[in-house]
C-alpha cells in the first residue's frame, strides 16, 4: 500500500514512447493493492496504470496473469487488462523491475456493501467463474489448503497463544478437520482467491472492474464464493455476520452460474478453509511485522471470529 | 508520502455533495506532498485533489494557505485554490481532520531539469513575487534562521557527528557566520519556501502548477530564490554544481522580477542559509527516524555538500 518504486517523470515519459497511448500529462504514485509500485497516469489519449512488481510477485507468473485477464476481458467481463507495446509486447522492464501498463478503470472500492452491490459482485464472480471454463493455463494457489499447515508451523504456537490465548489449538484443531474433510474432488478452475471490496470497482451499484488478480490460481471454483463470502458478508472485525449480504452475494453467483448441490454440501467447510487462510496470513504477517512500523498491521482475530461463526452456523449456506 | 487516514469510498461521495463538482467516479490514494492524506478524484465533472490534514499541517495555518493561493490565482499564477462548498466554504472536516477539495492540476514534477526548465521555474518563481507584493497576511516561518540553532541543539553534536564526522563543527561555525551576517533588512513577503523540482508541475518546458505550498510564510523574498537555487542546481545527492541550471533559473527570475544589488550580495549568504536549513531538518529527520522505517530517509549530507560548495563559491551569483 505504497510505492516501493520511485520512477521519475522522465523515465515514465520514456516508458510510454513503446506504446500508442499519447504522451504523458500527470503521473501520481498510488496507494494500492499488493506490494507493489503503481502510478495512475494520464495522457493526451487517457488514463493508465502503471504498475512496476516488487517482491510479492513472481514475474514467473505474469504470463499466466496476463492470459487469464486478456481470456477475461474477450469474454466481457469488466478487468484491467495489460496493454501491449508497438511489438506486441506486455511485459516490460522499468527500473530493474518487471512493469506493465493496465487499462484504467472507473469505479470506487465501497467499505460497506449493500445487498445491491453484494448481489452484483456475486453476479460478477460467478460470470467470470463461467468465463473460465475453458480457460486452461494453471498456476498453483500457494496459499492452498495444503500450505496452511505449514503457515500455522511458521507463526509458532507461543506466537499464536500471543495474538490470543488458545489460538495455537483453535488452528490445530481446525487443520486436523480441514484435512479429514477438505472436498478434492470438487471442480476447479482459476479463480480470484482474493475478492475483498478493495479489489470490486463499483458505481452505485454496477461493478465497473474485478482487479488485483495477483493471487489468482488454480483452485477449488466454490472456495472463490467462500473466500469472497468472508470478504463480503460481515463487519471488518468479523464480530457481526450480515446474512442478507450473504444471501445476496451468493444468490447474485447463482444468478450467473449454478453452484451444485455437492459444491452447495461443501461450502460451510470452504469457508471455514478461507477464514483460516486469512486468519493464519495475517496471523503471520502480524508476528513479522514491527508493532511500530508504518504498515497498518490487520487482526487476524477478525478472521478467527469468522472461523468460529462458519463452525458453529453451517446452516447459513442452506439458501 | 503515504495515506495516513483512509477514507471510504461512501465517506468521499458524501463530502462531495458539499459541493457542485459533480458525482464520484474513481478515487485513488496518492503519495505526494507533504505529511498529509491525499487522494485523485474523478467525478462526472473532472479531477479533483482532495487532502486531509495530517500533524504537520496545523489547521489554524490553512485560511494563510487559502489567501495566498486565492491571491496568486487571481493574478495569473498557476497554483492550486482550494474549492468553496455551495456556502462559500473552503476549510471542512473529514474524518476527524482539516480537510480541502482542490483544483487538481496537469503535469509532472521533473528529476533531471533542463535549462528551458529551470528559466521557467525561475520566471515563475518571480512572477509569484511579483504578484505577492500587495498581498498582506503574515505567517512565521517555522524553519527561519532564527530556529536553526535550536534545531542544531535538538540534534545533538554526537548525533550529528554520527551522521558524518566533523558536521556539528560546521553546523556550529556556519551558526555564527550566519548570525553574523544574516541580512535581516531585505525585502520580505510571502515565499514558497519549499520550491523543490518536486514542487513544480510541468508539461514540456512550461511550468503548470506551483504546490504544496504547506512551508509557505512571511521571510526574506530572495531567500526564497535561494532555497530553489539549492533544490534545483545540484545533482540530487550534492556533488555536482550545475552551473547552466544556475544560471537559466536566475535568469528566469529576473525576467519576471528584478534582483537588487543588495539582494545579488545577499545571495551567497542565502543559499548557505538555505542549505543549512534543509541540512538541519535532514539531519533532525535521520537521527529521528529508525532506518527500518518504510520511509526513505533522505541524505543530510546531500545538503552539507551544497553548504560547502556555497561556502566556497560566492561567485556563482555573480551574474
Amino acid at each position: 500500500m505504497a510505492v516501493y518504486t520511485k520512477v521519475s517523470a522522465e523515465e515514465i515519459g520514456d516508458f510510454l514512447k513503446r506504446f500508442d497511448v499519447g504522451t504523458l500529462v500527470s503521473a501520481k504514485g498510488i496507494a494500492e493493492g499488493v506490494e507493489n509500485s503503481n502510478y495512475l497516469l494520464e495522457t493526451t489519449q487517457g488514463q493508465y496504470i502503471l504498475t512496476l512488481y516488487e517482491k510479492r510477485v513472481d514475474p514467473a507468473d505474469l504470463p499466466f496473469f496476463i492470459a487469464l485477464l486478456d481470456h477475461l476481458a474477450a469474454h466481457g467481463c469488466k478487468v484491467p487488462p495489460m496493454i501491449a507495446d508497438r511489438e506486441g509486447e506486455k511485459i516490460q522492464q522499468l527500473c530493474g523491475r518487471s512493469a506493465c501498463l493496465i487499462v484504467f478503470l472507473p469505479g470506487v472500492s465501497v467499505s460497506h456493501p449493500t445487498e445491491a452491490q453484494a448481489r452484483s459482485t456475486g453476479q460478477a464472480l460467478g460470470e467470470m467463474h463461467r468465463a473460465l471454463a475453458d480457460f486452461a493455463p494453471e498456476r498453483r494457489n500457494m496459499m492452498d489448503h495444503d500450505g496452511w499447515r505449514t503457515l500455522a508451523d511458521q507463526c509458532g504456537q507461543a506466537q499464536l497463544d500471543h495474538i490470543a490465548p488458545g489460538l495455537a489449538s483453535v488452528v490445530a484443531k481446525e487443520l486436523d478437520h480441514l484435512d479429514e474433510h477438505w472436498p478434492h474432488a470438487l471442480p476447479q478452475s482459476a479463480i480470484h482467491a482474493d475478492l475483498f471490496p478493495d479489489n470490486v470497482l463499483m458505481l452505485g451499484d454496477r461493478v465497473t472492474g474485478l482487479i488485483d488478480f495477483y493471487f489468482s490460481c488454480t483452485d477449488i471454483r466454490a472456495y472463490d464464493l467462500a473466500v469472497t463470502h468472508a470478504a463480503w458478508c460481515f463487519s471488518e472485525d468479523g464480530g457481526d455476520f450480515h446474512g442478507p449480504i450473504s444471501r445476496a452475494l451468493i444468490g447474485g453467483y447463482e444468478s450467473a452460474l449454478p453452484i451444485s448441490d455437492v459444491e452447495r454440501r461443501a461450502l460451510p467447510l470452504l469457508a471455514r478453509g478461507a477464514a483460516l487462510r486469512f486468519l493464519l496470513t495475517r496471523a503471520f504477517d502480524w508476528i513479522n511485522t514491527p508493532a511500530d512500523a508504518l504498515v497498518t498491521r490487520k487482526d487476524p482475530q477478525a478472521f478467527l471470529r469468522r472461523l468460529q461463526y462458519y463452525q458453529t452456523h453451517p446452516e447459513i449456506f442452506e439458501i
